[in-house]
């Protein structure tokens, strides 16, 4: 049994509140057990220097945590003057995986910054900040076409993530929680569509490796946990449901 | 009349919220009006290499806001790789305005960092922080006492803060909001203990000045303002006021 | 009795030395007591990006300290690759009070850089860079009236500042020097301009605090003050003072 | 046909050069293909500070390329004052992947630091860096077991890592060089044991994804074309085979 | 006799393989005894923004060494965020010496970026860099001139450089190894023409000084050791010595 | 006749005022010309890591210039948050040139920092303030001796700079003012002993070369030139000259 009274393929409960903050075009609270990450989209009217002049969009992703997100306090990283490795990546992950389920070219010249910002951390955020920040994209982007700002909704499939593990006796596990990461010996976020097809697949063992078969266990609880969170998914988004609907008609 | 309907010596409405995430020693969301701010107070049992060997602790404090805690988005710091002025301005005013409140002397060789997020701003960020800050650290020192691990209680004084300033009609207003702000003539923050001292007085005219007569208006309205969010304070900190009673006595 | 032997309300020795160097539009060495900083105003003929195309000007300002300007020598924020927060505020404060006595939109599109460099620090370092710098500016820009180069002279009044502070005795004094603001409970810096108005008003207890009633004593002080150190500006700006007799008919 | 005429399945050619550079404990050029890396493993006498008086060793990797290691030039890292999310990325991969083969309790109190300086770049630059840095960490280490220096060989498996992607036409090739690379729909990183074991998958579809099929056909062409591999490696650590097999004993 | 066996007046063997890495316009390996150095030479065709609408063009340098270059391993420039000052120095002589023999205004509107990557350091880094990038940048000049891109060889002379010292016994060698270097009291960098005239010569004595007779004498065996040099040089740009040649007529 | 109407080898005139400020332990403001460098001489009790237990001193010195020290204002270093190549430069030849003449094993473990700061700038200002620095370190240096603190004087001889170039028509002149220095073919910085040995020299020619011959004459004239500068050394340094006459004794 687990620390949280789990079963191995038992997701923790979910949340995600809409409108949480009043600023930003789409805006978003998840609560994925104790792990709280702050989701927004926010739409600027031009893109990147890199980007002008193609008629085509972009989607950046920022992601940090509050200081004392966590159980002991981290420094800060604008006080540090830069950002951590691990911050990065994280950043680069969610950036890339909005990227692939939106098509770009209908977006216009807008930028669409994301930013995750966990206020409290029990494993997952990154994960959550997947399955957050595609809702608040969802919203951003949802208003945009119906205010008529955009012809074509840009959007073309869900995007959900969630982390699994192979615990130290060896099991898999899903959804793991800030004290089972702690011990586990592999680590694996994966990233899927609506649809059940991968998005990325990041599997890591720090001190340790891991079988063909304990991968195929990962994948299988993980494509298995995602669908719930897709229903919660669709519940946030609401009236937006539907551009999903045409555009798979 | 003003923005939100409110007379000129009006307060927005003030709620505490404590125990708003659950790693920190004392974490508090301060709303006032639209402006919150998450404050957090966390205990390090160590001192800055400055301080040490003296028996003492200290008191820090950060601010930062969400990229889109305003009506556009504000590049990250951390991305910038450096604080900016106004931020360190923020967070040099937090920490001071705390460190007139308590008896460092009483409480060990400690560190207490005060995180300042503000998740959304109408205005007066400052000074919600600082009376945010003031009831988290309230609630981590009082854990403190309440285990025993201090003997006396250190906090010596409530503190709170709010703003002034003077509209473009030349009347004075408390506690701007920021479509206020951005047109007010004179900008004022004070700080005061809950005796009715002063502890800091900022007041700036960017483009215009003020007379003797204005500044003492603004003072009124503040002390006024500071009475009523003592009262707030007071039934946040719950069963920790007994210690301010006791130390009054 | 105070340290140099002043009274409570006598100020220390100042001088405006003009000319100082060569190559600024307006170059000033003000000393006061043992306080010196270099003042230089620079006109450059364009404005930053954000202010560009609305045909007015910017003023803005830097401030810096040789490293052993100090009894004890101070790193360079140069080789610590990045400037302190009291450095940031004292900039930004000299910066806003210079802006609030020029009429940008007389200036044209030109910036007036000010930069005060310490040479010898012994308290009031913030306050004479502004009574300097206000010369420097004059300076630099009556030659641009005088020259032509501009019509109208932008600046409105005339700008000065002072310390003043509450000693350990609950006493208030003016002009504090450096074993004086060591040791004082209230630092309060106020600046104003020559007809008696306020512009910025900053006062601080690190570990004091201070009554409605210091406040008042304090604001005397600087008043009373502030007006013998105009005639010392008048003086050193010689032939412009007939731009504000002028102004003021 | 690929664009080097090779099969789906067919690596690149391999050499690994041994004894590259003079002052390294361990230096090694490993070409595949066009993609040339510098791989070096120093021995430094101490730990990091968090690792200190624990008695054991630490292994950490840093990865840059020339500026024109590729076929535009890029701007230096060093010039631009910090490291891209890219390199960061790389560099955390290959520390992690070295140091789940190798028991850091029989290394002592020793570093390893690890430079993978790409010098010439033609696609699968950071899984080349791995497998040639696997090299160089066997040569430096096998010399400190020849030496006396440590009782126990700390290497526990062989490892080493390939590319594999997904190409346009929807089927999967192995070992991409920069022109497939640039239009392959997947890219997946893959670093296994010489046991067979994983060790990181990293699977990305940037603007696509692939389904559970596409995976599977992926790992299998990794896997082979990764037992290719190891006999290069076997070939270029020589004498200090002998140590794995004991080891395996 | 010195550490290695070579006459006070003899070089080092020295080789310059051409054509080293495939991307730059001009690449080179340069190896002078135990010291290897990477110098590639790009051409972008534009100009930094302060040489714009001049039609003339720019040569800039890059220097540094891979972490394990040396005996003991250096932090990597990027990781520490900054260069330092021997970095600086060194890619400011390497550039201004080339533009000593390159006429920029038959360049056009290109930059020519020089980099120089020590991958094997054993003294004379500098000098091996100047040498080495001359040939690097004939190559990258002399195919622009081939192609017909530019109308006249813009390279006015042949450009080499050589260490020499002053031993502890007070007598002058040239071309001094890292051994020599370090105990050297005297270390002096000669950069010439082909045509014998100076282009910078740099002495240094950092816990000695040197008379105008061991200046006389270094300079004396620089000059000789330079003509060896230029042979290398010739033989490395081969068909380009026609340019040379012509441009002598 | 050149700009000033000098002869080619006439020095400008050269104050060096004692006691400038009054921190320092020793305080110098060196006037040359139209150029004016303040140089601070400080004395920390106590060496930088690298040099700790050795039982001896160690030389550093900082240079910057007042961003208005020039016809143009520059961007200060500190805003930019990092020092020139050519600020670094300059620093690192103040130091090795100051560290050639002291013995630091007569200076204990204390570090001299040496500030030179540029107030007014016209040509010459590393060697001004070489020369002024020299004053500065002989006064602190003095004190330490006069007051018993170190027994031995440790500095060993007198040391100055002065600049030399070839002018476009190709003759040689010394001492180079800004105008001058601009349109020179090469620029040299020549740093000699008291008693006429080379410490340092840097010749240099950007766009141009000299012959053997112009090199013989600019070193004459250097040569000559700070005998004169030696004498105002001597002048500027009292009572201290003693201490070079008993050490030549």
């Amino acid at each position: 049994m687990r620390a949280s009274e789990r079963e191995l393929d038992q997701l923790r409960s979910i949340t995600i509140d809409t409108e949480f903050t009043k600023h930003p075009e789409g805006s978003v609270l998840i609560t994925v057990g104790d792990t709280k990450v702050i989701c927004n989209a926010s739409i600027e009217n031009r893109v990147p220097p890199f980007m002008r002049n193609q008629g085509k969009g972009w989607i950046t992703a920022e992601y940090s945590m509050l200081p004392r997100a966590t159980e002991s306090r981290n420094i800060r990283e604008s006080s540090k003057g830069k950002v951590s490795g691990r911050t990065m990546e994280i950043q680069r992950l969610i950036g890339r995986a909005l990227r692939s389920v939106v098509n770009l070219d209908h977006l216009g010249e807008r930028t669409i910054w994301v930013d995750c910002d966990v206020i409290q951390a029990d494993g997952g955020t990154r994960t959550a900040s997947i399955t957050g920040a595609f809702v608040a994209v969802t919203l951003a982007v949802g208003k945009l076409v119906k205010d008529g700002e955009i012809d074509t909704f840009p959007i073309t499939d869900f995007l959900n993530a969630i982390s699994v593990g192979i615990m130290p006796d060896g099991t898999a596990a899903l959804d793991l929680e800030y004290v089972e990461d702690a011990e586990a010996n592999v680590d694996m976020n994966v990233v899927m569509t609506g649809s059940g097809e991968f998005v990325e697949i990041q599997g890591t063992g720090e001190e340790a490796t891991f079988t063909p078969a304990q991968l195929q266990e990962m994948l299988s609880l993980a494509t298995k946990g995602l669908q719930d969170i897709l229903e919660c998914q669709k519940e946030a988004i609401g009236e937006f449901n539907q551009y999903f609907e045409s555009s798979e008609a």
